[in-house]
């Protein structure tokens, strides 16, 4: 298990893109939308990790809700794995609670599930595993 | 500039040291305190990045101020830097805001600063460089 990425809310991607390529020193790689989870994306790559911005792309989106509570600000972490499914039921059986206990695709060519911040210390964690 | 950690704040190191270690598979690998910063962490080691768990140590912590605001949960990102020094002069040209531009020793034989969240996108940023 490694630290695959950081997630990162914000209202504005164009604005956030241009903060964090000044900040990182370096533009992002790509921007990518997943439509089924209402946002779109732009990643830094940073050694083995990368940072993912997120832009609601509708009122319903997760991102547009953690926005309207929290303001802007660290998501989520995901931790990338080999192979979700072990994970998953490793971590069921060690009492952890997830959002949805079935893979679904995600950004960045990845499965990916939630597990629930009231069973991780208020921290929202993803795992993410690299598509085959 | 590489995620050299990830910091969460907890309410108590010893029941959030057994969650993370369920959680990543694995026993963190040293406690340390910062009795300057009043916080007392815990790391483990994720590849060549790290999670901190930090306990407030007195009333006056910033973790104590961050618990009583937001809860537990992620408190800041800290980027790995090899010349701090040079990563401050650039972000200051950038614009970039900072808590303190004074380079401080944080926990886990580092040098560490802070940028203010207000100029990060609601995002408690840290640069770390390993003490020479």
């Amino acid at each position: 298990m490694r630290i695959e990425h950081l997630g990162i809310a914000v209202r504005s991607l164009s604005d956030s893109d241009d903060l964090f390529a000044r900040l990182l020193g370096k533009p992002n790689y790509k921007q990518e939308s997943v439509e089924r989870e209402g946002v779109k994306t732009s990643f830094y790559g940073l050694g083995d990790s990368k940072v993912e911005l997120l832009e609601a792309t509708n009122a319903d989106s997760p991102i547009a809700k953690f926005l309207n509570k929290n303001g802007e600000g660290i998501h989520h972490i995901a931790f990338g794995v080999e192979n979700i499914g072990y994970e998953i039921e490793r971590l069921k059986k060690q009492g952890f609670i997830f959002i949805s206990e079935e893979p679904k695709e995600g950004a960045d060519n990845k499965l990916v599930v939630f597990l629930h911040p009231k069973s991780t210390n208020g921290v929202l964690v993803e795992l993410c595993q690299e598509k085959p």
